[in-house]
């Protein structure tokens, strides 16, 4: 049997934090699908096709990962790609009661889905889409938090 | 002496978690008034009027609940119907630290009004109205996680 | 219908926290049991005999209520004295998710009693009965902490 | 390549929420090794013996688990059975705050092993060893709580 | 060495729990810079200009404070202003997490700033610019609350 | 004026994360006083004059710190060396509420007396001197999580 698992977020954009979670939720399934939620009331910097683009760059190294979007229900996505695992990266108390409730709501949705949570390593368990973003914005150097091609791709909207 | 308690809330809509809070604080009370507080900066998806008439069909078999909605401050509300004591559910620990604050300062404009916290149910710890919201969105079957009138109410708005 | 409520714990001892508590609590009930819960295995610095004394003492005037101790499940005690409600007093976010393990294991045990939770005032909400030990052990002031009676018995056991 | 994961724990006694989190970590996983460890300082109720005992019974109709017992530090057992991943259960705040920490010390022995976390069923949240022991030796009824060998051995220490 | 020290915020307005933490770190540093940050996307109620001159009235009394705005970096202010120390308020713990990851930032963008963390006196744990904001919308009285002179002018921003 | 620290806690031992607190505090004040608690009910590993010697030798290098030892209340050890901060680590929510309470006590007792918390670097959030303990007791490698003269001393202890 291949094992099969999900990786969703909203990724905008992809940080090194997101990275280590997918390495990490990729070493122990055949294969894993980083989503990309396609949720627009969050009015996010980088278009659906950009924040794709950029995990596909951010992720060309790490093997078992295929990147795409979606813009229904986690667990309809999960039951078209055969995924027995959700993977989700935990940093705080805060992240942590959101997942809870996200989880259970999953579980009433689908009960064979399981959802697994795997802590940040110490060093990006400050580290956030939205943090990144606003320092960019002051043009402070955020090389050692995202990906070169993200680092990139902020530099220009910031333009 | 009549003991009369108030029961606050956005109620955008009714779910079945906030459903058993009421009934639990109804059978102490004599008097139980659950009040649609009419936040406005909040962008609802259901008037005050649609809010009122779903609590109102949904709390219909359970005795000494009146619905009421307001659009001032809680503790002038509890002045005006006689309340010595607001009815609170608690979910998890984010609901705990934002509900300290709010007692907190509703002690301070009335000492008389005691805020009494009730927790949810287990199998509702997870349930929130905006989690309904996104999941009815999808199409998701929510049947077990609000009453019937809230359902269909949900179903018309998402068409 | 008389409202009889409890109001359990070690009260190891009684502080003003637990007054404020008990005052709150007695404002909505027409009676309410204060019991002194016998735990052993806590190592007291009080005999349960002690502690319903301080609190006898301490509570005199406060209408409605009454002093007691008891050696089994809180659920049989409730049953024993026909109390519908349990009162509980919340300080921080680790009380909070004890007291939630607390309740839904008495819920399981009676499904009759609900548990209230009352937060306590903000000048009381660091205060223990273990600091108030500690601080006492140490000779410090702590008449603004603690009833007078129990000052008095904290500055005799630590002669 | 066989997909071999611990699953640690006091186990004293298994509990309900223990047997849903190894039922669901036994389905993604081609070994689960259930492991009690030895931490005698805990004074525990049951033996070494009788947990792995009580394991073993519970456990029986689960595939793919194997019942164990350790007294040195987890990870070197992890490397002795040839496992990737450690599960572990996730109930409150509480919980997660400790199990961050055993989480990066154990990342700090071994790199190569990953801990996975997946959350109790809501019904499960309140449910702890210690509190269970609590309730049995008041003579109330566990039986929704425990494996049934369990609630038996149980009835048998409180005698 | 003169040891000089900021306090950034949104101050809109102030309220007596951020000249509470205002006064005590002036009491410890030669010189206290207290920070508008100008934070546009956040739909202030007072200009920067307003709460800047709130602010100076409101510090008037408290010896070694200056009060200045900025609108970039906060560790970009600190090196301009020769500062050794961040100075910041704690309430509860949903402010604690948030903090955190402000902190690691900063941290990384400049190893030489120090954040020191003060917590507020108990009375002013529940209270928050915002909502003073919400009373004071309601015409409650908000004069134990703020400084006279932001009692005034939310008077007339409510008119 | 000199400006005088002090930095408490029951170092048993100190490990790498207190050694980042004591040198971040010692460069803000002129003199940082390192005061080893005497807890005697917390059945410490090293008696209080092994901890100040481990102390005295890890901190050798970091000026204007010196190590002291004390029995008594902490705001009278602050009142004899004219201390006016007192200097907390903070790692977690559950060391922020804990500590919440102790201040809130201090301030009680000594209203001059200004405690500051500082956050711990990311890379020892999960230190802590029990978990220390617990790996050298099996001997597991802890050379990057203590000073060089600490993990001796444990290897001494575990023989």
């Amino acid at each position: 049997m291949e094992r099969i698992a999900i990786c969703p977020g909203s990724f905008d954009p992809v940080t090194n934090g997101h990275i280590d979670i997918i390495t990490r939720g990729a070493r122990i399934f055949d294969k894993l699908y980083v989503v990309v939620l396609n949720n627009e009331s969050k009015h996010p910097l980088f278009t659906v096709e950009e924040r794709v683009y950029l995990l596909k760059e951010a992720t060309k190294g790490i093997p078992k990962v295929e990147v795409d979007s979606y813009g229904g229900l986690l667990v309809d996505y999960a039951k078209k790609v055969g995924a027995i695992a959700n993977i989700r990266g935990l940093r705080a108390v805060s992240d942590f009661e959101y997942e809870m409730s996200i989880t259970a709501m999953n579980r009433l949705l689908d009960q064979q889905l399981e959802t697994f949570f795997i802590m940040t390593r110490n060093q990006y368990s400050f580290l956030s889409s939205s943090i990144v973003k606003e320092v960019a914005r002051h043009g402070a150097d955020i090389s050692e938090l995202v990906p070169e091609v993200v680092a990139n791709a902020l530099r220009d909207k910031n333009k």
